[in-house]
């Protein structure tokens, strides 16, 4: 490539303050080091956790620094050392990394690595325990090892995963964090097996992977809960069987739950983030063996309770990050699961944006109706901070596939 | 029998309130109903359950009633239907029944029968909604479906273990409660396999208990945590490999832990009952696998609580009820077990008592060096309330086994 070890200068939305609109800024991206990767991000969407630190509410949330983590791009280049994707490839930034060497990745429990998290759990890159982003020389600190609200990015290369080249990467890119989430929360941490009555608190892009996920694993009913009851429909065409408003009742849901399964559901899921739902969750599971999985993540200091009798009594509760899926081993499986028509992703895509109108996404995720916001990065109105594009921006190589329709066309 | 379908009037420790010593009164004990069976308690032990509703602690605690749930006898009589035991055979009486019909039972996924439970919920028998016991025609109540603490009690058919008759009853009346809570939490609650690390949070009977079983299930280190360091000794004896003292350190015990294992523990068991502890306990697991185990009943109202991301970051938090064993069908198995010498039972009887005496029982469990106070129902200075006495009131039939030595020169 012609930019292979030289700083990029490119267009990224740079969270300047807590809480303060991103700024679209021309920032400096240092070439790759050892064990690093160079993306071109081509599609990012916006995810809760990017609002949640922008927010401030976030104690780890360093600034000023580049958000998103649910994206998908182009390598543009490669560091020493690295051998599993070349410039060229297709990849998934994954901001849960699988290096397959320590500890976690070698247990077979877990899909928690911890190679880089010392690193990107400060933003910066492991190598040299530095940003490779920078405005005129002062630093910008990395956000969860990705940083995808820029046209380029440096990873590590445990956390990128290479797919299908086939694959749209206007739809892909949501497989990097929420439906995943979903999906694993079900077939990974639960292992919802046929037949089971299933929970959903929280209808969004999470929760309706999980009824996704659910519906795929063979639950009987699958009963959605949200206190925004335009969220069924789209929720029945994800698999929800039934819905429950808490407004629309003055018992506790838990209770209401418990009254309407005969005793309470096999699995719940609370995928919003609020510590008062997931007791909830956890007290409407069946008394012996109903599981709780937290998916949503709660506010920095809060603080879940029950009494330890629920779980003297068999109930369980679990967690799940990233759904439990081992990145770069399981984002191409998904992709592949994705191209053979076995799980949605179109569907989740209800809004489009520009980068330069990045602050738009985050009202829109308060919307209702908004699952996920994509956003091209490459935008009419910013022009990119190179000329050369040695390869399509759209990261269409090949034919298009089927019934993928393009929400932009500026993108192309 | 002589006895069958009379009243049987015989000696018991009524708690006629909460917090005042319980009363060895002259008791009626009707005949039993349908699906019901008379027993003759032989012997009987105290556990903490017991401490904990004498105490007024307990809001499903009824007064007047007869305590005790770990005992063993011989099944006197047995009302309509029964057909799984029969007058003569040697029983354990099952606080947890298990009737094999029931969701629970049916379910395979959890030992928590619900059959008899709302009658024994409240003191009184499934039947008629009636108890056996009463004096002078006044109804004493029933407690967990057991009522040990009496010459004579009545169960249902579902909470009664028929085991050898070879067994020494005056053992493995213990393996009605503490000692299977704690083999079952490691073994079926938990899981733990071979080269685990595992962490035990109180090292009375139930942990000590948890510490063997661990040992058999081969864990490369079992870590015994007492704020009483003269219990460490006795616990290496059953399996413990190494003690914490939470008084001998400023850190937060789970921090301790933590640092001493590299991260954390696989499975760690709260034997306590302390709600604080329960947090600690699944704090001091390691992220991404670790697995803590509520063993210990909490007092009413009280509640755990932690930050959500312990168990987002792979932690799982359980509770176990009789160690998730099947009653009927596995308390047999445990008795078998401990007639091949693979489980320990003697080594938990520290002290032995009078029923009379009954109430130096409940202060010796606040004793560090106390485990199990064995109490023969017969105790001399007691006099029966029968004269016919129509097996040996020891409970041994056929030849005295080997290693049993006798504690009590009373008893025969």
């Amino acid at each position: 490539m012609a930019t292979e070890g030289q700083v990029i200068t490119c267009k990224a939305a740079v969270a300047w303050e807590p809480n303060k609109p991103l700024v679209i800024e021309d920032v400096q991206v240092a070439p790759p080091q050892a064990g690093e990767v160079r993306v071109k991000i081509l599609f990012t969407a916006l995810c809760h956790t990017d609002a949640y630190t922008w927010s401030g509410k976030d104690p780890e949330g360093l600034f000023p620094c580049i958000l998103g983590h649910e994206a998908a791009g182009i390598v543009e280049s490669v560091g020493e050392g690295v051998t599993e994707v070349q410039p060229g490839d297709h990849v998934i930034p994954c901001y849960q990394a699988e290096c397959r060497e320590c500890k976690f990745c070698k247990s077979g429990k877990t899909n928690l690595c911890g190679k880089v998290r010392l690193a990107t759990g400060v933003g910066v890159m492991l190598n040299d325990r530095k940003s490779r982003f920078s405005i005129n020389g002062k630093p910008i600190y990395h956000f969860m090892g990705t940083s995808t609200f820029s046209q380029y990015t440096v990873v590590h290369d445990v956390s990128v995963a290479k797919v299908d080249p086939l694959a749209p990467l206007d739809k892909v890119c949501l497989l990097g964090c929420g439906v995943p989430t979903g999906l694993g929360a079900v077939w990974n941490t639960a292992k919802v097996e046929p037949g089971s009555i299933v929970a959903i608190f929280g209808l969004g892009t999470v929760g309706l992977a999980v009824a996704e996920g659910a519906k795929a694993a063979g639950a009987s009913r699958i009963i959605g809960i949200d206190i925004d009851s335009k969220k069924f429909d789209t929720a029945k065409n994800f698999g929800a069987t039934e819905f429950i408003n808490p407004k629309d009742h003055e018992k506790p849901i838990q209770q209401v739950i418990v009254d309407l399964t005969d005793g309470g559901v096999d699995y719940s899921f609370e995928c919003i983030g609020n510590v008062s739902v997931m007791r909830a969750a956890l007290e409407c599971c069946h008394k012996g063996w109903g599981t709780s999985v937290i998916v949503g993540v709660a506010a920095s200091g809060q603080e879940i309770s029950t009494r330890p009798f629920q779980l003297v009594t068999g109930r369980v509760w679990k967690g799940t990050a990233f759904g439990g899926f081992k990145s770069r081993s399981q984002v191409p499986w998904l992709v592949d699961k994705y191209m053979k028509k076995e799980i949605k992703v179109d569907e989740y895509i209800t809004h489009n944006l520009t980068l330069a109108d990045i602050n738009k996404a985050f009202d829109l995720m308060h919307d209702g109706v908004c699952l996920r916001v994509l956003i091209p990065t490459k935008t009419a109105g910013v022009p990119l901070g190179l000329t050369s594009q040695p390869v399509c921006c759209c990261g269409r190589i090949g034919p298009v596939l089927g019934p993928s329709v393009r929400l932009n066309s500026d993108v192309c």
